[in-house]
């Protein structure tokens, strides 16, 4: 085992339980026998070094009463969290949540921010809250600066791509990792390789649809704002030779609270072959929707922290894999610069 | 309208159908004023200057009592057949539809064969007998060769992987298109993107299931000996990442005569993503079965008659999206040189 | 053809357009030779001797400007209606849409209306508003009491259950036939069969939950209104043996224009069998919503045309298995109550 | 606690593998508090005052190498069984399994079936081998009748319904309970359910098809002996109104090992309503496939115990809703028959 990332973390939703029950998961199949290679849905065993059990949550923030001013280990498993409790032994670290920043937050309050992810030792705030907070993104990213603590965005909301908070990071030499988390295996990427796969073989797409539903507080919170959501789907299935305006996406089509955790997207595609004559798909996905998060956060986080021990100020393009709008837009980074950043990450970081 | 092709078919079964009527179809568009570049279905509006109507049938051969004998377009849509009859007026060729060669031909009907070929005028033979039967690819192959018209071939029966074969076609100047057509939208390739999409997210592949099912012919052939459509399909699945030990394929799960010539297929697949947790996808795949053939089928005739009009024997890497198996396989080519084998096929014929 | 239904209707929406078509769709049938008793669709091909064609369109009311003063047969196949265009000829007939109540209507507004329903000659008014209206389901009732038209009410809205208007349906001998129609194949009735067929066998509920969504205008009203619908969904699922409180039912799971008036369910029940071990069902329903709605209200409008043709005013029992709440309740009804309500509508009507 | 069941079986597939955990899973469930009005898959807590856990194994017969000669709690888990291995502790019955009889039995061999049965003191024997065998299901009811021994026979093979053993049984006051169960939630049923409603509400079948498929023993043997099973099925689909020329069935369309002792279903309806729309539904039905028929022996052996402990010879009525095909056929039964039955194993044991 490697040096653990020292993690602080803004918002203590099922994300976080995922990512606090999973790598203790791992690090029981470790103790087990099982070598890294062979973790079940884990990709990369090692960035920069660091398993994905490596991690020692220092710091953490949030506002709901059911969570504030208790243990990290109670917090992160208090309603209306509901991952599911995974078959482990769990730590509780000695960490008390703090009250996170209210939207008319003073400058006491933002210090006292600064100040805890200071005397925390935090190598990295992952920021999770619900999205829609800019006012939130922002201030904790600029606290997480002046701390000098790497910053990780999960949400849609600016901050790698705000250009004038990336100089900054750069300037300090400190990582700025966003924005916007693209899922392990999400309903956006699936529905586009479908729609990708119906162009590249030559059939027209007739119509699409793609609605989600689930159990936790996302869906009820998406059911009815989900119009930016809608769009930034759209935009994820947008690629040569799809003709997104036959689309119809439903951010969230219901809560259904017995789902829990769980997340079902039905995609239905209608296309047309030679003659005119139909094609039609209809698929079913279910996922453990917060698994599906903190697979990549997984990565983001280690991503930053590696960045953060070889001084690796602003944006690494190791990230761009798992992002849905990382800092320049995708276009800017190719597969070579991923591999390269990865080596550069992986490379230093040994030679230590 | 450029020079249509002149086409002889040995095997008169559903996809000739689709193609005839399909053809008819496209005819029928463009007289309504649509522009080949938005016919449904249609990714190359034109390979060596020819459209998709430009098909004259000029032989047919066939064995069964429905069919021998009938005009080609009686028997076209005689029964067993039973693709859809489109929406179209039909022409119905002057050609007769001759005796098939049988298991224990003579010489003399194989020489009748020739004899009928050449004086047919066709450019092209066209193979597509039911799977399973390589006396007959071996010998239409070799008929064709004698009477100088290029040969496609649309079954898994060995043609332009069969070396010696090749060598011949190319000594001759006579162009050999096989083997064996890749579906227009198959379950292989929709369960191939499926199963290499978990990989590359870094999900790990539990198991996965496909089972086919339709009304035609096919589904009822191959339910009985479906063992070695089985391995070709799994082998079709294999990929970096994918373990196909964890994965069943049933060629046919049954015959249900009431599809007809739809097909219906279910896919499977179970995985688990961070912390072991699972995702589970469920696929259904409906399709027009053989305008999923006659779709591909009008590429590999375009290839070979316009490799003929520029005089470029043996295969051309032009056809290799639209096969299975390749002449020397497909990793020996790339899209690369796909493109160049189109532009040489355009170029060429642009200039006459 | 026995006498036609002289029919007044208020409200234009896809259900008329269904009911319009569909009148000439089994016309044409008919013509061509096919016996009532295999019409495709249909239960009871005569009630009380009134055939499925035998409509005759005399007056229509609507609020909407694209239908307000047009013909009937113009105004009925108008925007936002999407029901599809049978492959039949359609008669227009001489009607034109009049304006119909706003929900202010002044005195005199109202008796336009009786006087309107009046000299059509009207025998039954078909109330087929949008749901949620109470006041224009009450005014309209009143008007066809007022009229001496007999009334149906597809919606559910108060009607045929409010006590004093019933009352004065039955003094005034003019049949009053609802409420609320029980769709042909709706996912009520698809779903309430899977639950009682679990409790049945002995199984034990789990979990289940019903979403539908569809193309129509109702799908879009229903998507931000749905909680009194989602309440009336969960009470047709009411049975003994079936814990509701394991139910989620989703009535407008998001509006998708391009399912038009296609309307689909997906249905999921979880259950657990010896052992505890599970059971899952997952069902995809797809129905033409309003062929739904239309192949209940011709028996609602032949039940209603042909009590008013015996003089049976009130409430006929022969309207109570397409009815969600016919007047009374539906356990105040037998099966040997529909049947002789039947035999009632029918027998006298054949001694005239 | 009442007087258990003392037990014999012949066969030691997957099902007695789940009725033998099950028996331990439900005592567990007893044993934390649970009231057996609350045990999950569990209609009728009791019959004849005996519990779902009140079995207990003394003879048992199998030809299975991996099976012969082991102790019975070895042998219920020995490979190809592969019910899965339900969380609980599970008792080894100090019972080893006998040699079954093979298909030439001789007299000596038959007679040794009867002594062990005799010896073991066993009240009933379940006959649960492979389908088709009907020299065992014979031989078996045969011997169980000479050592005065309760018989159920599983399978569909002529048992109860061969009427000189029936009267056999009867004469000696020996039960008789057969033939065929019905699974606790079958693919026919559901298929049933869902035709009949279809035809109860006055829509018209077009087609529809079911396929089944899983991972155990059955799966493989059905694939190509599936004739006489399906035509079964194609019995049970039977009812008024529902034409099974329209259905057809797929009794096994694959054995897909990855399922184990899982069985899916896939079946889909198309129908017509109102105006000939279309209306479609498909569902997919999982269940555990030995749970599926443990869950209806629990109640013929119950049956057959109590009805033994009344001395009531032949078949008793108590059994009707969970076979296929019992003595008699089912129209000879009522509702009331069936009550009346339960009630008499009860009462006179109660009175016990």
């Amino acid at each position: 085992m490697s040096q653990p990332i020292l993690l602080a973390v803004a918002g203590m939703g099922n994300n976080i339980s995922a990512l606090f029950q999973g790598a203790e998961y791992y690090r029981k199949l470790a103790a087990e026998g099982l070598s890294e290679e062979d973790f079940p849905g884990i990709k990369l065993p090692r960035i920069g070094g660091i398993g994905v059990s490596d991690i020692e949550f220092v710091a953490a923030f949030d506002v709901h009463p059911n969570k504030v001013g208790s243990k990290f280990g109670d917090a992160v498993l208090a309603s209306p969290n509901n991952y599911p409790r995974l078959d482990v032994d769990l730590p509780n670290p000695d960490v008390i949540v703090d009250e996170g920043l209210p939207a008319d937050f003073t400058p006491q309050q933002f210090d006292a921010v600064v100040s805890r992810l200071r005397e925390s030792g935090a190598e990295v705030l992952l920021y999770s809250l619900p999205t829609g907070l800019q006012w939130a993104a922002t201030a904790y990213a600029k606290a997480a600066l002046e701390a000098g603590v790497a910053f990780v965005n999960c949400t849609p909301e600016l901050a790698a791509r705000d250009e004038e908070l990336l100089a900054a990071y750069e300037a300090a030499g400190v990582p700025l990792i966003g924005d916007d988390l693209a899922s392990h295996l999400g309903t956006s990427v699936v529905h586009r390789v479908l729609l990708g796969l119906l162009s590249d073989r030559g059939l027209t797409l007739s119509s699409s649809y793609q609605l989600n539903f689930g159990g936790n507080e996302d869906f009820r919170n998406l059911r009815d704002a989900g119009a930016s959501k809608r769009q930034s789907k759209l935009n994820a299935l947008a690629q040569e030779g799809v003709d997104t305006s036959r689309v119809e996406v439903i951010p969230s089509a219901g809560f259904i609270g017995q789902l829990k955790d769980n997340k079902v997207a039905i995609l239905n595609v209608e296309g047309q072959g030679w003659a005119g004559t139909p094609v039609s798909l209809d698929l079913k996905l279910k996922v453990q929707d917060s698994s599906n998060a903190a697979g990549v956060i997984i990565d983001l986080i280690r991503v930053a922290a590696a960045a953060k021990r070889v001084n690796a100020g602003g944006f690494s393009a190791a990230a761009v894999p798992v992002l849905k709008s990382p800092a320049g837009g995708h276009p800017k980074y190719s597969a070579a610069d991923v591999r390269e950043s990865l080596k550069q990450l992986d490379g230093v970081t040994a030679g230590q």
